[in-house]
């Protein structure tokens, strides 16, 4: 199933410098994973935020909080889930 | 997975007195045919209020929304569903 | 660019029975339209909700505000726009 | 009588690492106590939340006051109660 | 236990004169019984507002939930509920 | 006149523990004798929360301003004041 | 004592236009004799809107309500009051 | 000086189609007018809704609310205004 | 023309006590200067809260700014302003 | 495209003195160029607030965030972005 899930950085960008770098580089290392896995399927900026939004596939809610558990900024990060059903448009043209 | 469910109903108290005692009728069989499916786990209402809290399990978001569709009363009713993970404390103890 | 927005599709719903069937055929078909043409890229149904959640593609707000003027349900629904910006995993991944 | 509970827990990971190792294993003791107690009925996580949602079940107000009271966690926590009664469903239905 | 209880009588008012009188002559008498027997302890009008805001007193939830379903205006009203406890001030003090 | 007053002390709690020791000892002195003033009348905790919910009396906002004022623990509070009107039935029921 | 009292005054706009009319002429009375009593002491319109902002002066939230409930428009609008209390500055400064 | 100005037009669209086309043609000629006469400044739609945002100019609130009650849709719209002051930046370019 | 301007002063508290002090005499004298002047025409205290609402008239918005700007205290503080317009009953009754 | 932005700078006043000189000296020669440029339109401020409502012209949101991203307070403020589509009686004047 996907969820539309928004995550909030701003915090991550009070830390100092160096580990910001770091925590950075790991947090991109992990998301390309993420999205070689099919669980991170879409993910854009929100303009004039520190803020993602992205849709993101896994089998139930367990499976999409170990995937959240598993970001490297988890523990700066404020995060809203909302699920989402398939809609009878889609279901008809499911190669979309 | 788990989902908490609340349900308004104030706009089914807005039916003629006929269709609202026949709706309430097939409500009640079809609430019932969803507990004995283990679908609808738990059921509280909300104290001075026309709406009810509970405890749904359901595959997915798209296994919850047929499961809501199939209510007599989804047409006159707002709904509102957060997902639920399992919590490590039930995890360790199962048959709760 | 890309355009993260809900249509609440309540009041579609009170409607006459008639009426309704036809603006949802008429609906479907305008929808089939807009994902060929790429506008609209992805739908979910928001679960218990009369409502829906796409990913839509325009030139600008203009392309978009004509897009969703041509919806025969425009009259009815309620819509919420956020426009969404290239996140840099995506800008490094453009085929995803 | 039962409540519905919503703990947010996000200011107990700003504390230091070792007293966040101690908190929490004296607060998973205290947890597995008020579930054997019968107190703490069900209990989830909220996906990509610091927070976790349970039915809990007390005599009153004060009962629960007391039972949340009790949690080694509490004075870094925020709270929310909703009060829960009894559905005619489950009325009718009291093993589950 | 008590609860602080917020009625908002907007919709009363707009029912039909005579249903009004009526229904205001019903809901007065039995609200002197609520106060008779203990369970509607205080009672004050919100300046300005179709609304009025009291203290109940009720073994639970479910008695509570009893009580206001016995008002007469119960389906014209919205009802927010908070559940209290014993402050350890009057706790000390219990003939307040 | 009445005014119902919430009072949230989660700031109280962050003071030193000796600094929190002595306003609790002094806050609580100096609330009996508000209540033996016949100034606050009835006072509840809220269930979970850093908070309590009270029944203030006086002459009009500047006496009950005067009387928040007193409170030791004032400058570390939040609070809320809504005003009240006597309601009829209260009215014609007067010893209540 | 003084309130900052907002009335909403959308719905009285709503009314047949003989009924409104002849509301508006006893509103506007009702409301010189209020000013001339010294309880409606300032009152300004809300740009854009069908609002009205005023300092309204009475004995207590008794007195209050009375005069709000003399107003021929009443039943139509909704009334937001906040209570005031007297400024250091202005106490020093009486006449003011 | 200059006002930020939202006007939500949704009511508009539930008059007759006959009196709708009447009083959007009579509310085009008002606007240009207002154009003309430097009042109403600059004009954009909600991408998705029925509702416009502006930027208006007028000596004070009396002048701009005069301009705004000139509005032949005015009985069925909602507005919300907020007051600009000037930006030292555009102080120092005032041709912008 | 006026405003409603309320100010949330609950900041200028954590100042350092010699400072407050200064400053709060600071702010004393340039609200007696801004009351002189017929700026700041009327204020109140709102009750149990760190915070005042007051009436201030200025040409416009840069000029009420400008004033707004002078207060000492105008670096720790939150302000709201609510542009207001003449209402018809207080045209016709200058004086007031 | 046009955008309606809203920056609240707040955080940057805490910056300590020096660097507060600094960024604003270099935040106005940014503000400049992107006048200039012409991407920044229309720039004024929230009376009484650390905040600036100004109105922004790119291509899309990607050239919009850069844009936003050039700022040097960019890491100290709050940005809301709302898109703005072209209004149907500015496209018939469009040198307005």
């Amino acid at each position: 199933m996907d969820f539309l899930v928004r995550i909030d950085t701003a915090r991550v960008h009070e830390l100092p410098t160096d580990e910001l770098e770091d925590i950075t580089t790991r947090e991109r290392a992990r998301g390309r994973e993420l999205m070689a896995e099919g669980v991170l399927r879409h993910l854009w900026s929100v303009p004039g935020r520190s803020a993602n939004i992205g849709i993101w596939s896994a089998a139930d809610a367990d499976a999409l909080n170990e995937a959240l558990a598993s970001l490297p900024i988890r523990p700066y990060v404020d995060i809203d889930v909302t699920p989402l059903a398939t809609h009878p448009m889609t279901a008809e043209n499911p190669a979309t």
